[in-house]
């Protein structure tokens, strides 16, 4: 009998730390939707979209509250150890991180909300492919997340530095562009920043791929080349 | 016996908690040194005091990870609940925000390293009064950390705007200066990503008070207006 309510409270603590990971999964999938019109919203001028995702911010922020909250409450509820309490120490810090990639969407879409002219939007446009990649980085990491998978969390942390060789190359022209139109100066000003919000996007999907091969590997290797992860933690 | 065991085994747990409360303390400290080094180096030229900060930023992130890891053995450990668990929590979102603070202040000393002429070096020097508030920042909520004083950090949490403001007013005059002097455009772009390291500075030490917050008052109030935090939480 005891054996079976030790399984029962067992089997409870398993469906709620399964339905936390699937409550990150939907906060994820929302951050991801609020980047996508975000960057929607920019490349087609529509004010509208822009304004959707500063409205639907709050959205995350709860969840953000709220995942946390269970985190807390499951801590002191079901004392976990080993790797129950590494999946839920890194769906704290998982969670902080998608809440701030919620926020560098809300500064993208309020780009979205001022006036350029041709030339300016085409810039705005010419953000679009490092958009794609920032997007594709947070779903890989994500999808990389729900099947506790190191080698594909590994792919993400290797490919923010091809989005970072992208945001060096895009700054650079941009600031050459400033030098032959100054006048143009301010509104330049606010592609670079959504610019800097997509790579700034980029790390943040780095650390969320650090907390997965922490959960799965037990290392802590935020502070680590790649060459030693790959060598020392992965293999 | 059994009573004396258990209070034994609780004055070594208040002996550890207390050893972390100091390490994040010494931390803190070793960040707020970095920051002050990074902005005297860029204030005075100083390419050795800027190579120095470059160099020690491993210290921070060594303590980030010891601090970490050892508030997850305590967790483990102790299955500490109620404001023993929230203060756990709470360090170990305090390290990540310390840590990143310490990340903008090798971003800031990286400029010091580049040549400027004398007028960009003025621009430089103008932000010294933006940069002493935001290492103000760091050492009054640290203060209040050590403290847990609400008060304090609710004072910190409001400082933030001050700085902002100004954020806004450097980068605006650096802008203009752009304008005018459009072959400056690459060396005024690294004053202002100075300037909005700093600005970042800020809500990381924000982050920090809603914290020490949180731990004192039970009440999570990251996403709560200031209004809401005085009126519902505070008094």
């Amino acid at each position: 009998m005891e054996f079976n309510i030790n399984k029962h409270i067992s089997g409870q603590f398993n469906d709620e730390l399964e339905q936390i990971r699937n409550d990150v999964l939907k906060m994820g999938g929302l951050v991801e939707q609020q980047l996508t019109n975000a960057l929607n919203a920019v490349n087609k001028s529509d004010r509208d979209l822009a304004k959707q995702v500063l409205e639907s911010d709050y959205l995350v922020n709860k969840m953000d509250v709220q995942i946390d909250e269970d985190c807390t409450r499951i801590i002191a509820k079901r004392q976990p150890a080993a790797s129950d309490l590494r999946l839920v120490l890194a769906i704290i810090k998982t969670i902080t991180d998608l809440e701030r990639i919620g926020d560098e969407a809300k500064r993208i879409a309020k780009v979205a909300l001022e006036s350029f002219n041709k030339t300016q939007q085409e810039f705005l446009v010419s953000m679009d492919g490092m958009g794609r990649k920032a997007i594709a980085m947070l779903h890989d990491v994500l999808d990389a997340f729900a099947r506790m998978d190191v080698d594909a969390a590994f792919d993400v942390h290797k490919a923010d530095k091809e989005l970072d060789r992208e945001y060096e190359g895009i700054a650079r022209q941009l600031m050459t562009h400033m030098m032959e139109d100054p006048r143009s100066i301010p509104k330049i000003m606010d592609v670079l920043w959504s610019v800097r919000s997509l790579e700034r996007i980029g790390d943040r999907c780095q650390n969320i791929s650090e907390y997965v091969i922490y959960f799965v590997k037990g290392k802590d290797v935020r502070h680590t080349s790649e060459d030693d992860i790959k060598q020392n933690i992965l293999s």
